[in-house]
């Protein structure tokens, strides 16, 4: 097993979408990576910040799974990071209400010394300069992960280049990789990705699933078809989470075993859509998480013999 | 091997993409199936009509496939159906310019003798009335497989409706499963439309791949991931021939043997999007098609021991 640093947004969100609504409730790129990555009892920390205002019945729940929460500093003055968000009908859009910043906006990461060491580090969307010194800080990672969103290549092009630079692997959806690159066709985007840094893209696709590239190499995993999404948010932190939760328990960065963790992060994102938050994610077993990867292997796996 | 019947249209189509445009080139959904179907080397008929202007070239196309041309009538002072349509720069929607129904108008399918007692039929996308007719001559048919499209659900629904009750299969788009169900779920969709007729419910999502349906389980094939699309014509088509002759030849009409036919299907029409028209297909050999399969199954294969 690697050790695990996690940098990211440890937050309140309120959500609305066709089902219902939520006042303040847990949220947080950092919270769904946490949450996802410690399914595979990970020996993570999480590096983050928070106000006064934060339950501690939240940071009960972050080290009751085993995270290590010393870096997640308490500005006892200080408000927690807030997003209000509303889905439009058909879940695949949604309107920001409100973005509430607060302790965020002079967040100085520092990384924990037992975690100085750690093989693997997974940078959720945050500003890139934050996500730059958490790198800086760290000895000698074998696997960087960067999440970003298109908010960053708006505002903060330079320092984004910065970091994509020093990742070996980014997560990004369909619409970001368009803009990062300015190419329409994935295959071609992913490939003028790979020459700014990364040797492995994911593109991610929400309900069309996520497409993993590596040199030639293409990997596709689908989005288990649902009858019903009650609330995306946080689905893509908790892909990226279970992708490199899986690869921090297994310490195996081989194509192989990355397809491998595509599927677990598929098959976690999946449960995360079925409630509000991080609720599913919460109240998830292990024979449930067995039971769900069963399903993605049904939808997927054929066999054909080649002459 | 079963015999199998093909009815749709044969045609003129004349296309502009991005990359170029056409003049009159060989098009139809009967075409395209075929051409697709006929890499099987089933043993398969094609019901349609064309005009006298349909070129001998393009009969002796289909007939040197091994596909049976008797019932493709040839109408001498009539006209063969056009199509005209030009894409859009995503190459996800298009404008259809021309639409000369010509000779198509007064079509009456007569399935040759020597095929009524074919096993598997192939109802390309016409009025629902043909379909039905080709339908009411057949003996005993195993398995009957319908595409069909939005204009006979905004034209013909109640026709529509007496064919969706009398197949086992339907292939289908994604949006065209919403305006059928008026549902947006694809997974409530499909089974709505099994409490309609067919057993079996295949959702074209073009890029996105397509979904197989049967009762409560779902097998998903995904597009391959290509750099251009030069010309998406006739993919739906060829996908929908490689699906039904790989069926045809095989006589194995199980869900496990409609996976390997849907990964069949798509990789042809992984094919037929690369040059205008039947292009692709007219060129293919055997060893590229089993190396495209390969592609595909590098594509979604991986391996999960579960515990």
């Amino acid at each position: 097993m690697s050790k695990l640093v996690i940098v990211g947004t440890v937050a309140f969100d309120a959500i609305e979408t066709p089902f219902g609504k939520t006042d303040k409730i847990l949220g947080g790129a950092a919270t769904f990576i946490g949450l996802a990555a410690s399914q595979f009892d990970v020996d993570g920390a999480i590096v983050s910040v928070v106000g006064g205002d934060f339950p501690e019945e939240y940071l009960k729940l972050l080290a009751d799974r085993g995270l290590d929460i010393s870096a997640l500093e308490v500005v006892k003055n200080g408000k927690t990071f807030f997003w209000a968000g509303k889905y439009h009908n058909d879940m695949n859009s949604r309107d920001t209400l409100v973005t509430e910043l607060n302790v965020l906006a002079d967040f100085n990461p520092a990384v924990p010394s037992a975690y100085k060491d750690a093989e693997v580090v997974m940078l959720g969307n945050l500003h890139p300069l934050v996500q730059l010194s958490v790198i800086e800080q760290m000895n000698a990672p074998k696997l960087i992960i960067l999440d970003t969103m298109n908010f960053w290549m708006d505002n903060t092009w330079g320092d984004l280049m910065k970091v994509i630079a020093k990742v070996d692997v980014i997560t990004i959806n369909d619409e970001e990789a368009r803009q990062l690159t300015k190419e329409y066709s994935l295959v071609t985007a992913a490939q003028k990705i790979m020459t700014l840094g990364p040797k492995y893209v994911v593109i991610k696709k929400g309900e069309h699933g996520a497409l993993l590239f590596h040199k030639k190499e293409i990997f596709y995993a689908p989005a288990l078809p649902l009858e019903e999404v009650f609330d995306p948010t946080g689905a893509g932190d908790t892909f990226a989470g279970g992708f490199t939760g899986y690869l921090a328990k297994s310490s195996d960065f081989s194509f192989e075993n990355m397809k491998r963790a595509i599927i677990h992060g598929s098959a976690l994102a999946s449960f995360c859509v079925e409630r509000f938050g991080t609720e599913r994610l919460q109240s998830l077993s292990k024979p449930e998480l067995q039971k769900r990867l069963q399903q993605f292997k049904d939808l997927t796996q054929f066999n054909i013999e080649l002459t």
